[in-house]
């Protein structure tokens, strides 16, 4: 898939096909990931696959915001170690991972573990380390038939874009 | 490009040839951020579009750790508003910038600007309400000739991916 149209046409998916993700799809993601360009280039990340469906249903139950996770086939926690700066990083990360996973029929929602007693509790699940950052667990699965996802309205352009002073508005040639 | 070729081949830039950016690319970065997806789906954000050779050269003085900010013929800064998560949202953006601008034939690079004397510089310049957060400015331009990017070495997959614990080697089947 073309990259603007990827970024044009991807949607937020929260309801997954049983189907398993191959492992050759897992890669590319798992890669796109790898490949993300990092603050001062450490790479500060790890990135844990879950298969188990047990685990997967558990981790579920925690994320309260995003109790969708539990039904995906294939999930990756994005965990962030002696980031100077994790929370810019990690998003870094995470678009590139879901890009290609759209590229390939799959889909992905970012879900929130801010609350300290989820933290806690999927840390220990997962065995992370607790000087490290927990940024997110996302789901992936491939996209249900006929998904076209409804696609959040953007704001205007000409509410968001300035031109050379803040409150300028810009506008197209 | 194809979308994970763009990811694969995409290298930072900090040089870039004098050569205006039409406003067809520039457009196509400026939608590739506005579709980024956002905690909540707020769209917190605000992108300046800067073409003024002055306005680039004095940025490129304040930004003591990205000084080719101030040869570069566009920058973007990017600015959030009222973000739960300004820095994961930033970063999305960006990462989708990035990946469209490669694929025209341009680059960029991340300038941090942390210090408080660059931002309120900074700020005052491009008129920025000071209660917003100044992410970063983003240099854009054509690449050189022949320009390969030397590529940082990424950590192997075996060192950052995990299967199921963190801790447990992941290997692909």
């Amino acid at each position: 898939m073309e990259v603007y149209d990827c970024i044009r046409s991807r949607r937020t998916v929260r309801n997954f096909k049983p189907d398993p993700v191959p492992d050759r799809v897992l890669n590319r993601i798992l890669r796109a990931g790898r490949w993300a360009p990092s603050s001062s280039n450490v790479q500060p990340w790890h990135f844990i696959v879950i298969k188990n469906p047990a685990t997967i249903q558990t981790m579920g139950g925690i994320a309260t915001q995003g109790t969708f996770l539990g039904q995906a086939p294939l999930a990756i926690a994005i965990v962030m170690e002696d980031a100077a700066r994790p929370q810019l990083d990690a998003g870094r990360v995470i678009q590139q991972m879901e890009l290609v996973a759209w590229s390939e029929g799959l889909g992905t929602c970012f879900v929130g573990l801010r609350a300290e007693e989820q933290q806690v509790a999927l840390k220990e699940l997962l065995g992370i380390p607790s000087e490290m950052e927990l940024i997110t667990i996302l789901p992936f699965g491939y996209r249900e038939e006929g998904f076209a996802g409804r696609g959040v309205a953007r704001k205007s352009m000409a509410e968001i874009a300035h031109s050379e002073k803040f409150g300028q508005s810009y506008t197209t040639a």
